[in-house]
């Protein structure tokens, strides 16, 4: 089936705001709590929140096969489990819609009435019911500044990290949507020459730049998928912010990884953009050297091309970019990830979801943390407002916005947008 | 609410073989496929299953508050989230309802066809659905093993872990009952003195033996839970075997945590034995010096004295005792592990599962891993049919049982078993 929704030509009969994230050419998939107080899982289009429930339920998709109530859901998880060929045949449906020269639903005022919201007036929810999560450690930018701040700088990369898309899994109970505000976690750290840790607040809370990525049912239990089929098995990509207490990672992570360090929050952007609208925007990743092992071998253009960037926002609301960064620097690719997740035959699960890892550019300003862009509180960040960071302060805002564009179309993410709050003062 | 089911004299008129892990105290909780191919919740009592979602749709649960699905469920999530007085509750009626001394069922035919079906004409399935699993590490002799093995030998425990109840994250997606085989995975390791690593079947797969506990939905997102209530939150225990491929794990775990090497599959035992079950062999943990921070301290007796074996079966069926340990010796108690898990603010939820780490006793013959009994492969284990064991060989079985026992009761978990296959011999 073509993908026909990506005509960079169409045009809508909806009025799109110029250089919106959402033109026709996107139509991502979210769930939403309208005005009425109803959950749906809805598209978008400018600033319009469309409630495909309500679509489906006045027969606007009465030609794709789908259950009756496959939107009128609180999750994504079975319409993702529907598999591919049924998200193509719903996106290229919506697009056909909403396309300038169709006039069944725009001169359908009752029609609009029950389909149509304005942005501001709903609310978006966490899009999936996360089984798993895992985070990869995939840009070697990254990875390499890490390594030189913390382990050896002639030899910053592992011996197993250009062999082996370094992954580990995460928690997904506080998986939480863009606005959903995030407290800063207490626990132990261990002060520089002291070998008795401390408990309070972490005083090292720190954003990490990724993407992640959301899979449908891929395999049985024991069986790998090969690097080859990987990428019919991920439905979309969204925004992602894997928030982090470097103090505590410090004193826990060894030997079995980050926990608590991590635990307390990570927060995605709550539309998910589909692998077909991004397919315009696929380039080549970087050559990889050493050849990787054969089951992790695919030739051809596997990495996307989207613009990252990351604002602080102060309490007082003055902004301040503090990095641009791309996609595209990602080391390991999505398809690697996931045939290397299941090459031992673990279990991929509708709506999963894989982190990419934080996505470091080859250059100080592209760097995806506070940690490399401070590197480690010894190069203080200026902002707007005059003030300085070495991490993240209480009550400072933290937005990691996305796009992909060519000279016609604009595909964007929307934001991921996660206020900071102070620690618990007392625990009960 | 008195836990009037715990009486140790009281009998059943349901026949339970003698040293039964299910007599009329245990009343553990599982769900399973019915002859008729229903899912249901049930318990056990000698070798009967018992059909609650049956035995609530004939009454018999009418005077306490519960919804009329709470049993017709295919997991005990909600069932488990109702919280610790309607667990108490439903299982002190349970124990009325198969006194000796009580009529209401016994000499009702009709019903008792209805909700009594033999242990071998049921299937046990997964008893939850677990949101997320993390696994703890919290046995000092096991710890001190793997740093002499793998580390310094004069320094064997890391600097954290007597402050730290060490955990990580898991993976739920390949948490599987007792009976689900499990393949041999394939993946990367790297050969001895090379810096290349090769890829095919894992050569060095372990069993971990550990417990694991169930818990409800325990806080908000930001709050942690005091260790004085953590236990309230936790429903009940199962068996559960990590396995764990040790050439991939070397390989992979430096510096994120074991990934691929653990998350091929863990087994569990399919009864939830409840805490409430448990509560008569509490016993003292380990003196813990230094003393723990605040958040960490509790007094009196929050270990249980649980004897554990574990059985290697030949593919002939031949059967050797490899190891007895107790869950005892553990370091850190549960209640520390979920007060330390939370102090964060991490979010728990109702089914979330949190796994020991591997049990080992102060002695050689009570080691829980292969790694350990071989010590590295160096001390091969006899089996009784001759043969010997460094690792686990393709089509072994390896069985976990567990039971508490006072001189007149004796309080069972049934046994996890699991048989591993022969890798895949080509990918796709």
């Amino acid at each position: 089936m073509p993908i026909l929704a990506n005509d960079p030509t169409k045009k809508t009969w909806l009025k799109v705001p110029k250089d919106s994230d959402f033109p026709i050419q996107n139509i991502p998939f979210g769930v939403f709590l309208t005005r009425d107080d109803i959950i749906t899982i809805g598209t978008r289009i400018g600033d319009y929140a469309i409630d495909l429930g309500a679509l489906h339920q006045l027969g606007y998709f009465k030609d794709i096969p789908l259950t009756d109530d496959i939107f009128l859901q609180d999750t994504l998880n079975d319409f993702i489990s529907d598999g591919q060929k049924t998200w193509r045949a719903v996106r290229n449906r919506i697009s056909e819609i909403f396309d300038v020269s169709n006039d069944e639903l725009k001169n359908n005022d009752s029609h609009k009435e029950a389909v149509l919201f304005s942005m501001d007036e709903v609310e978006m929810q966490l899009p999936v019911q996360i089984g798993d999560y895992t985070d990869f450690y995939s840009s070697k930018e990254h990875a390499t500044n890490v390594g030189r701040m913390f382990r050896d700088p002639e030899n910053a990369l592992l011996p197993n990290w250009l062999h082996i898309p370094v992954g580990y899994h995460g928690r997904s109970s506080t998986i939480v949507p863009s606005g959903t505000p995030v407290r800063r976690p207490l626990g132990q750290t261990i002060p520089k020459n002291s070998d008795q840790p401390v408990f309070g607040p972490s005083r090292l809370v720190d954003f990490e730049l990724e993407m992640a990525f959301i899979t449908t049912d891929a395999n049985l239990m024991g069986e790998p998928i090969p690097v080859s089929e990987a990428e019919d098995y991920i439905f979309g990509m969204v925004l992602f912010n894997d928030w982090s207490a470097r103090d505590i990672q410090k004193w826990e992570y060894v030997p079995l990884g980050p926990f608590l360090a991590k635990n307390f929050a990570s927060s995605i952007s709550p539309w998910i953009v589909t692998m077909d609208a991004l397919e315009p925007f696929r380039v080549d990743s970087p050559i990889q050297v050493p050849e990787p092992l054969p089951y992790l071998r695919l030739n051809g253009k596997h990495s996307f091309d989207i613009n990252l960037e990351v604002d602080i926002l102060t309490e007082a609301g003055i902004p301040t970019t503090v990095t641009k960064s791309n996609f595209k620097y990602m080391y390991w690719t999505m398809a690697q990830q996931l045939a290397h997740h299941t090459i031992n035959g673990c279990k991929v699960n509708s709506g999963d979801m894989m982190g990419s890892g934080t996505i470091s550019g080859p250059t100080p300003d592209a760097y995806g943390s506070m940690l490399e862009l401070s590197w480690q509180g010894t190069k203080p960040v200026k902002l707007n407002d005059g003030s300085e960071r070495k991490f993240i302060q209480d009550n400072d805002t933290v937005v990691l916005r996305g796009y992909c564009a060519h000279k016609d179309v604009r595909i964007g993410f929307g934001e991921v947008s996660t206020k900071l709050l102070p620690a618990l003062e007392t625990i009960k």
